[in-house]
């Protein structure tokens, strides 16, 4: 499993008349989690799509336990808990100090800048493999 | 069922660098269905508000299958399958003529401004029930 | 000078818990009246960035009198009054019935997907001419 | 002058498909520069709100010199350049190392909860005549 952590102070523009964060802005919080999480394992989202590759999201889930308000400190914390194929998948925890807020997934597929489906860089594959291999495999596999 | 169809423009501001709509932005439009759906049939949003009840979302969950483009005009379509009790869950879909672009769901529940898990208000429940035997079930059992 | 109005109905995301509209909302609301005018003056802002051209806002400004608030209908008026040359600047009014809620400008240059400042594509500048002299100028000046 | 400094990481979700920054996401940004800049004086916008204290934009202006893209790392500066009386004013800088990208400055008001005009909390008064003394005025004056 790899895992990331960041913090986000909560935007008054990410609040709404309800008091509380829009549900729709976690969203972008996921984003920054997955930024930081493909940041700290050697693939830059930034640079994939320099080198052609686009991870449009094709499905996403959120449950909604307790609301995070303006100015509070939240822990983004995100996980890749499987070994990505051709769709890569993360999960994603949202937390102040102990307590659990929200949590959720995205799952995304690889595109070319047309738009068509294609494989990871192979440079991507071979470090997941990498990745998985380190923690998940056992030694005697090896 | 209910269902409630409303049109929506895409705005420069709803897409991101990867030429689309932003998979975040589709539910601001999820709640434009809903509050149309909620005001066709007779329970404008703003009056359950107005009247201290909120129905903040506690789950949400969306399918991704072409993405709407800058300028696009698309239908959502946003349906109640079956009579909300103490939650209410509705479904979506986000057409551009015939393509299927988007489906997605959230369930609400009723609070108070205090923040407490509530009843829903009874004229609300009483047109429910109104709305769900009308359609849905046998003649025989009214 | 150059006139369109558009109506917009204040989504719940667009508030914040102030339990008006964020302020950085009514901006996306200015595009929507930026994309009317254009297109109902002959020039969809979609075709003019398929020709290649891109109208980022250089320039921007607004003054808020009254807020609007969730479900509210605001129609947004928007104005060209000068003729166009290798800039664009609009006006905008929101308005609420008669109330003027807030109203805001917004300058644009042409530039090119480059990002080099280019000129106008020549069809927009004799459009332009054209709107501009039709209402604008003496009859004995042609 | 009080001046205030922090950095923000671009998000995808805040870019548009000009592959840039949307001009009105930069508001946020002044928004967590105003934030920080009260939390630093000793005055978190948080406790003026619980204190029945609001500030709403009422005016407010930017400038667009260059772009900020995706994962962009940029620091905001914001300043309070005059001692606010029953109004302030902050401007603020968008800098990309050297780069100066984006200016602007907003203007808010005090008001209650019942949306009336009101003077700021004397605590906040006093404080600012302090900062703005301390640095501003002559030795000799006090």
């Amino acid at each position: 499993m790899i895992e990331s952590r960041i913090q986000i102070t909560v935007r008054y523009a990410e609040t709404d008349m309800m008091g509380i964060v829009y549900h729709g802005n976690y969203l972008p919080w996921f984003e920054v989690g997955r930024t930081t999480l493909l940041r700290e394992n050697g693939f830059p989202y930034r640079e994939l799509e320099a080198q052609g590759y686009l991870l449009p999201v094709v499905e996403l889930g959120s449950k909604f336990f307790k609301p995070a308000v303006y100015d509070d400190t939240v822990t983004v914390i995100t996980r890749v808990k499987e070994r990505p194929l051709l769709r890569i998948r993360l999960d994603y925890e949202v937390r102040r100090g102990d307590d659990l807020l929200v949590t959720g997934f995205t799952v995304h597929g690889f595109i070319n800048k047309a738009g068509e489906p294609v494989r990871p860089p192979v440079a991507f594959t071979e470090k997941m493999r990498e990745l998985f291999r380190s923690e998940g495999e056992p030694a005697a596999g090896k």
